[in-house]
């Protein structure tokens, strides 16, 4: 990535007291905040890590953003999907460039950001939302981030059936994952990556009985905590609140050919 | 990706008592096992998901590892960046394609392998390490799985500084991060990425304080904990054992062009 | 208590190699180690926290022990209830001196010894158990602590009932305490005080729901985690293993002349 | 305890939209809240569980309250022990009917609630408190709930020392405990119990150094987390927010007549 600051680049302002903003730059635009306006001129071109003011004096330090800060700057209307439950989907997902994924619902398209961002400039991912509304959500905070390149919007219930076959990996954030296993089994490839998360445990019961019941494979049930410190050097001490609950996480392999019963159970054993 | 399994993939092979072996597929080449030989070729061209049998008939499990899989099936002489955190740096440090990141040490590797990945096809990591051993044994780790194409593997200690200069990110999982912060300075763009993994709170404090005494910026501690749950319908519950404890991360950005004391405060009041 | 080790008393009694051993003091008896011989009549009269030593020459450290390390030193056959839910079920279920409550079952004796010391010298513990064997091991430890005189042991499936009325509190630590409800209805004073602890999280939800339908009151579920860390002041971290899980613990207050629902709905927003 | 709440009893009142009050009864006085006017009469003499109503006709439940209850109703200045700590001390320090034990400072008298009602009837507290308007709140919350009896409040800088001997156990609750520990090896008997609760982790690394050069035993660090859940059975979830940190507990044994350097380290090795 460059040094300098480009058109057609992500950019994160931070004001003094701690106000964030993140914009796509382009030319002869300009950001508008309380304290003030700030021409996107003024930073493209520019090192990162500077700071540009308002035309009332106001700082802003201008860096760019991680995928980090772009899913928890999103815009909305329904419960996101983490950075830490994204950044773990990736790795256990095997979400990388090149992949071709599947999600669903949209939602706000907090998890959209992570996938675009990991499967591109070769991959693909295809987010099914069925209420028009959210779907507009996510189509317009993926492409103020400029990454709708690399994502199919798709308007429709996943109760038809997804459009993809051979798909790579699909998650599902939704309320009744367990509903669609057989959809699922269809689109995605032999051997493919399954991945859900659901706020209760009644949830993780339903979806585990149903994988098992629909020959997927290697069932995972996952939590994942995230404690931030008080970055004091001399009192260093957990913050006083945390997140206690997003999710609990559920991977699977699908295996269509399945292994008799009995032999699945032992390559269960990992 | 494609449907079925080709020369040079990765292959997961998952043995009916959970034994698993990861390796690089290549024409004409074979597994050799205690249940028995498997040849490659009975697995390039076939679709995923398959059983194939040993030459005595052992049946076997072939799957597209994920970088899950990589990383905690990397031979290891020292502990490694476990993928709860690696998910989350990617994400946390914005190492995403094309994006170049020094690591140091390189360890084992484990970290090499999301990063390698995250970063491809046009990213680089560059992964310093002293040790000659630990090199070799990295080396090794990558080259097996076919990634060393992303990876400068550099033989030097950090203390006399980084070969790159304008790099997006570094990530020290040194025992003693804070020797080398004017080096990272050295070689990190403005408003670059820093981050670290440190197993004690003594060395958090310290690298607290020498970041804020370089002026880094918007100094974050945290800690990832990964809770299992036993993945039975019925009698849901989580694992009786749980890793109590990894690492802390550390991260900040580099912000060379100061702005002042007071109001770099106000900015970091996020 | 004493400055010096009295008879009747316990002692925890530790070797050089960290074995514990705890006894309770009887003039002319003797603890017999692999390490040699302890008369206790070389402990009693003197004071605590010093070193006896076997006759065969080998040091043991004599401390008086904590309910803590009572509980964690019992013989079991069964799950024990660990001390960190033990001291807040005491707290929570109002266990103090003069308190009389009920626990079934008996299991291994770990609960009844927090309880039975919890409500000496004028309460009294009612320990019910339906297998012989595990009533004889329970007997057994309480009676080796010299806790007996607080502790009445029944041998009785507590479908059955109970034979106390207007008890305090009741725990119960049984797979279903869901098919008890009525049996602690007659057995608990009004208002009195329900807990149980269940290792899954389907039970937790079967007994919430019984719990509201036998017009429980202020159902709370909750879980404790205990974190340790390897106390070394310049390289201060938590162990690298921990507990991941004992149980989820159900609290409710028994009201049997209920409010009506809606406004028992409004008392639980607490 | 009784059936029935009697004058000098503690009574928990839980109004309809959830107001808690916690009042010991008197013949002849009366609550006031917003909802009206509840004469302490009309609660004397009755079973516990039932309905009051005000002269306006308001419902109130009345309930015994739990120590856990009494611990979280304390009108408080300061940072309080809470109940998944104090049970836990509770157990750990072996406070139990007649002991006697020290605590500073009183605080807001959260801990000392917990330790007056272990130790009684036969037991002491010793509450040290140096601000005079910390000592008047804690006394006013020990006197509101009756608990005075058992415990000795004294006005004084615990660096003068304690006015106690051999007592069984001390806790501190200060900010630089290492400062106090041979004061508190001149109070504390032989073998005697030693805990301290601390926010930072520097406090933690500066008292285990303290605790090991004034010849103390068996250190232990230690963190617990409570973790609530909605009680909804059939959409059982964690709470989305939890506390993330409310302090390390530390724990040792004071064994004044020390055993050598080396032998004492093996018999930490537990």
């Amino acid at each position: 990535m460059s040094n300098l600051a480009e058109e057609g680049q992500l950019a994160l302002l931070i004001g003094s007291r701690g106000k964030r903003f993140i914009v796509l730059l382009r030319a002869s635009d300009a950001l508008h905040t309380h304290e003030g306006i700030i021409s996107h001129d003024h930073i493209i071109g520019q090192p990162w890590g500077r700071i540009v003011r308002t035309q009332l004096g106001k700082p802003f330090l201008v860096l760019e953003p991680s995928t980090h800060d772009l899913i928890l700057h999103v815009r909305r209307q329904s419960q996101i999907v983490y950075p830490k439950e994204a950044g773990y989907i990736l790795l256990k997902m095997n979400v990388y460039p090149g992949v071709r994924v599947i999600e669903a619902g949209s939602g706000s398209g907090g998890l959209t950001i992570a996938l675009a961002r990991a499967v591109a400039p070769l991959g693909r991912v295809y987010s099914y939302e069925h209420r028009p509304d959210m779907q507009r959500l996510a189509i317009r905070n993926i492409t103020q981030l400029g990454l709708q390149e690399w994502v199919d919007f798709k308007l429709k219930d996943i109760a038809e059936g997804f459009e993809e076959t051979a798909v790579d990996a699909i998650f599902l954030d939704v309320r009744t994952p367990w509903h669609y296993l057989t959809q699922v089994g269809k689109a995605l490839k032999s051997g493919g990556f399954f991945g859900s998360l659901m706020p209760t445990t009644n949830q993780v019961s339903q979806l585990i009985a149903s994988l098992e019941a629909h020959h997927f494979f290697n069932v995972e049930v996952e939590e994942i905590l995230l404690r931030a410190y008080k970055p004091v050097a001399e009192r260093l001490r957990p913050a006083d609140l945390m997140v206690g609950h997003t999710g609990y996480l559920v991977f699977a392999r699908w295996i269509p050919e399945a292994p008799d019963r009995d032999e699945s159970k032992d390559h269960n054993k990992v």
